[in-house]
């Protein structure tokens, strides 16, 4: 193992320009727990301008809407944040109620332990670190097994109500969707959680270590997420820039953040994601055992890469990307492709198994890994280390091969009560992109799928968000649970700041499509609402509403930049002549000058005159001119 | 009728700033035809750098990639353009060949007339005006009448050879597509062009008083292609910068231009547009209409509309947005809608005919219309005046209505030899959308639809160029021919420069990612040859095959600047330990240091590998360890 970097001077790590306040018109809202009273699930609403009655002389209130949000305490003005404390851990008096679970006297792992001597690291390790939690022995302390013993957690409970959105209080049409066999109740309840976690067909990826979580799910029959990924590299960024970027993440919409940091102080910087994240964390353990043996995937061992288990988990890392699939019999089918493999872990395994020729020491460790996951509650993000980098690539032998396999061990990690996730591709066309999702749901059983993209297309190195946020769109309609982002810098460079909010809001954008083409209940009255705000020229509700308010307000700005073009009922698009609403409106108005009700007038009076005028022209093509 | 603004002052018209130059690393190449010798199709040629040989002495030359192009003399280094001039007329003599267009002494519109006559409009007016063209009597000049008299024009030809890309030069693997019933051909034949546009399933959008456009052909079994609309408006913008941007849209692929200019001079503005257009422009005549009547659309009449119609034929508008399928008897089914009517042409149609209670009067003179459509070869776009607005307003009744009626009235069309393609919408949420295509085909027997986005969402305002290039993706492969783009401004303002860039590569992206999964026939080839650039670190012909090369560099050297980055063989991401491809290149050199070949040693040599631990380990999960 390598020394920690003990020699090099590390500046103290500077947080003070972290993004706060709400979003416009926003107000964070807590509704509490039933079954758990202290459970408090924080939401958005977003409040909307007065109407018009017909007349224009009455103002008419239009009700707040209120929306998921993932920003944590940074959009809520009432709460205190200090970087250096991290964000309040929620959970920490619940999972201390629980009683299975002790704190340890100092971390387990040989790295951890040799991190915290080096007096070289004072300037960017947390200050305020907790002592890690495990299950006592001969416990089990993932939500997977209480939820098989029957027990409503207060996460469970959490998600319940958050998933909910205060739907009961939405009103308005929606589409009956196509679900594909996705099948979620009008309402969410407590218990529809508790089974869907037991049945393996949802994850609620909370670690012990990370008290700080606000629970969330993954899972077909649950609103479709999204996940952001970020870190920095041996090649540029900084701790300061990474935490700023997951407090960005979220503002924007990120569900869950991987934290890929493959450069220096990479121990550190997870510390101090986790304590300032409420949304789940995920990593990819393998990334940082590479770091270890410099760079020699062939140096790799079973014992160095538990011992990086071990660290991450006591840190409090939600999920591990672990792949455990790529098997040594699988490598040479990836021979012809054109990208070969193109998963950084999938290929560090690829190497480690052909130096050694010997089998993937994670599938052959795969229960001692589970014993891991189980004792913090780690969820396993099962990595598709052989999927496709290219179109050319997409549904090969050696991807569903990998499929096969990562079905198995779902089975494994079942058995141990560890809650499960699959991932999946990458590059696909979009006509075999359901191929992909009715295998998963086969072979895995239903276990949630976890997709980065896919990208439809491969001919647009700098619009990748884009390509993939078609197929991520589709594959979420199909049933995957969690997508993955890609930024438009994907193959290119790191995400700045402005990347990741783009990579988000395409992300946020597909899965809302799929939510809506799922016929997610409530998943239309976002839509109707920001609809009505535009029929209705309120320029304010329409930014408010959007996924994106500042964006929609600058667009509009850049063109009538005036604040009474806000209220005005044209837009710079068309004129005031030409504005189809305006027109509409017209339509309306005409019909209640005819004495008639504003809605009846065009449904009673127009059916009339159109009946007059089939009459008079007998139904045929042409009256006579 | 509105006297011509004859008072206002109107600037001469600058047209210095136009954008010029090939794009990199590209030249422009012209493939002759062989039934018409004379007949020279523009494709682009992309160079590519050599790669290296296994062991890394060799340098192996790439082969040009070919792509489709849109983009005119304009990014023809030894083209002169002079934009007072327009840019060549190579249709011209293909259109006096065939004999059977007469020149006219001046132009028939009265309106066009009096623009002609007005001195105060010198300053904006294009300089070197031709006389406009019209059949000859009772002889039809369309494709469509050309082709059913077996007639292979020289149109035709253009349009089968740009269609094929020279793709009988390309290889690699593609994937057998699902193309939902399209049935295209390996290599297209001019008659196989011919048969298509006979039976109504192909147009070729070309005005004879448009002799400067580069045929194109939209129909199913062909390329799918997308509109750039452009157009100014009472409130912003010049001919200038109209022209510059048809300029720089057909410069990043846009097929087709609508310029739905609402302004000022939009007369002049469309001259300059169509003189200097190598693609075909659609126009919605019922706006210029309109402005005629100073925005009144109970003043409208068939008379001004006629004239309307003639003044833009004989400019040489090669499609016309026509809404003649909004009958008074469907308004009342748009009167519950969340956004009611929300087509501009639509909306002014169900004015008019409210106001006068009388059937729209596109449908009454449905006749005449295509008399007129006839005798330039317009092309209709039969507009789809009742499209939903909204996700809520999708797919109902108000919108099914007009579909039926814009079947009866493609039937009429095809009987006078009116090239026809339909309009569709709007917003449409995912699982919706394939009802739009199978309804469209059936009931319009498989003429060309022609669809705005669908946008899948309504919640992303300032992102409406991803919410629809979503749903332009799916709609594309089910079957449509022609997207119209969206561009970020969508409901917000009008798209500037940037927007229209962003708008045209969105749609770029989807009319792609659906010709991919039609499988349509050497599509793949591109995604082939970038991919295979990726694989071997060529950044710079992965940055000249993408869609957008200048973005694509530009973030590449965000992160890594350098000079020498571009042929490091790693990049910002993971830095040179963690790059898979870098991984994947070790495994294969591993491979060859055994003494295998470099593609049969993982293939050979590892099966046996993979077949010994089969043995030793009995198929088993797990090894002992």
């Amino acid at each position: 193992m390598k020394a920690p970097d003990a020699v090099r001077a590390n500046p103290p790590v500077r947080l003070d320009s972290v993004t706060r306040g709400a979003l416009p018109a926003s107000r964070k809202v807590y509704v509490p727990g039933r079954l758990h009273p202290f459970v408090r699930v924080p939401m958005r609403e977003i409040a909307q301008t007065p109407g018009r009655s017909a007349d224009g002389r009455e103002s008419i209130p239009n009700p707040p809407v209120t929306v998921y949000d993932t920003s944590g305490p940074y959009t809520d003005p009432a709460a205190i944040v200090d970087l250096r404390r991290g964000v309040g851990p929620i959970r920490a008096e619940w999972i201390h109620r629980r009683g299975d679970a002790a704190e340890l006297s100092e971390v387990s792992s040989d790295y951890g332990r040799a991190r915290l001597r080096d007096p070289g690291l004072d300037g960017v390790r947390f200050p305020n670190l907790r002592r890690p939690l495990r299950a006592k022995p001969g416990r089990r302390v993932t939500q997977m097994h209480y939820a098989r013993k029957g027990i409503v957690t207060p996460e469970m409970e959490f998600v319940a109500i958050r998933e909910n959105q205060r739907r009961e209080e939405a009103d308005g049409p929606q589409h009956p969707g196509q679900s594909w066999g996705a099948d979620t109740p009008r309402v969410l309840t407590p218990e529809f959680v508790r089974d869907e976690v037991a049945r393996g067909r949802a994850v609620i990826p909370v670690n012990l270590n990370h008290p700080e979580v606000e629970p969330m799910i993954v899972g077909r029959n649950f609103l479709v997420k999204i996940n952001a990924n970020l870190g920095n590299s041996a090649v540029a960024s900084s701790i300061e820039e990474e935490v700023e970027k997951m407090v960005w993440a979220i503002r924007w919409g990120a569900d869950t953040v991987m934290d890929l940091s493959t450069g220096r102080n990479i121990h550190e910087t997870r510390e101090w994601i986790l304590r300032n994240s409420p949304v789940p964390i995920g990593t990819v353990p393998i990334y940082q055992a590479l770091e270890k043996v410099d760079g020699r995937a062939e140096e790799l061992t079973w014992d160095l890469f538990r011992d990086t288990l071990i660290e991450q988990a006591e840190q409090g890392v939600d999920y591990f990307t672990i792949h455990a699939g790529v098997r040594l019999r699988y490598i040479p089918l990836t021979a012809r492709r054109v990208t070969g493999i193109v998963s950084r872990g999938g290929a560090i395994l690829a190497k480690w198994c052909l130096a050694h020729h010997e089998e993937n020491f994670l599938y052959s460790h795969f229960d001692e890994l589970c014993e891991i996951m189980c004792a913090y509650d780690v969820t396993y993000s099962l990595g598709d280390g052989l999927r496709p980098g290219s179109i050319a690539d997409a549904n090969d032998e050696a991807q569903f091969a990998e499929l096969e396999t990562l079905g198995e061990l779902t089975t494994i990690a079942w058995k141990h009560d560890v809650q499960t996730m699959i991932e999946g591709p990458g590059h696909v066309p979009m006509h075999l992109i359901q191929e992909n999702m009715r295998r998963q749901l086969e072979v895995c059983r239903e276990a949630p799928f976890y997709t980065l993209g896919p990208l439809t297309t491969d001919i647009a190195p700098g619009h990748d968000h884009l390509t993939s946020a078609i197929g991520a769109a589709l594959i979420g309609w199909y049933g995957t649970a969690l997508l993955c982002y890609v930024t438009p810098k994907e193959h290119l460079g790191l995400p700045d700041r402005n990347d990741v909010k783009e990579g988000v809001i395409a992300y946020k954008i597909a899965a809302h499509a799929a939510d809506l083409a799922k016929g997610h209940p409530g998943a239309q009255a976002r839509d109707n609402a920001l609809s009505r705000a535009r029929f209705e020229f309120r320029w304010e509700d329409q930014f408010h509403l959007g996924l994106d308010p500042e964006k929609a307000r600058a667009f509009h700005d850049a063109t009538l930049p005036q604040e009474g073009a806000k209220t005005a009922h044209f837009c710079s698009m068309c004129g005031p002549h030409f504005c189809s609403m305006k027109i509409t409106e017209d339509v309306r108005a005409y019909a209640a000058t005819r004495g008639l009700a504003p809605e009846k007038a065009l449904d009673a009076g127009m059916r009339e005159k159109s009946e007059e005028f089939r009459e008079k022209a007998g139904g045929e093509i042409y009256m006579s001119v």
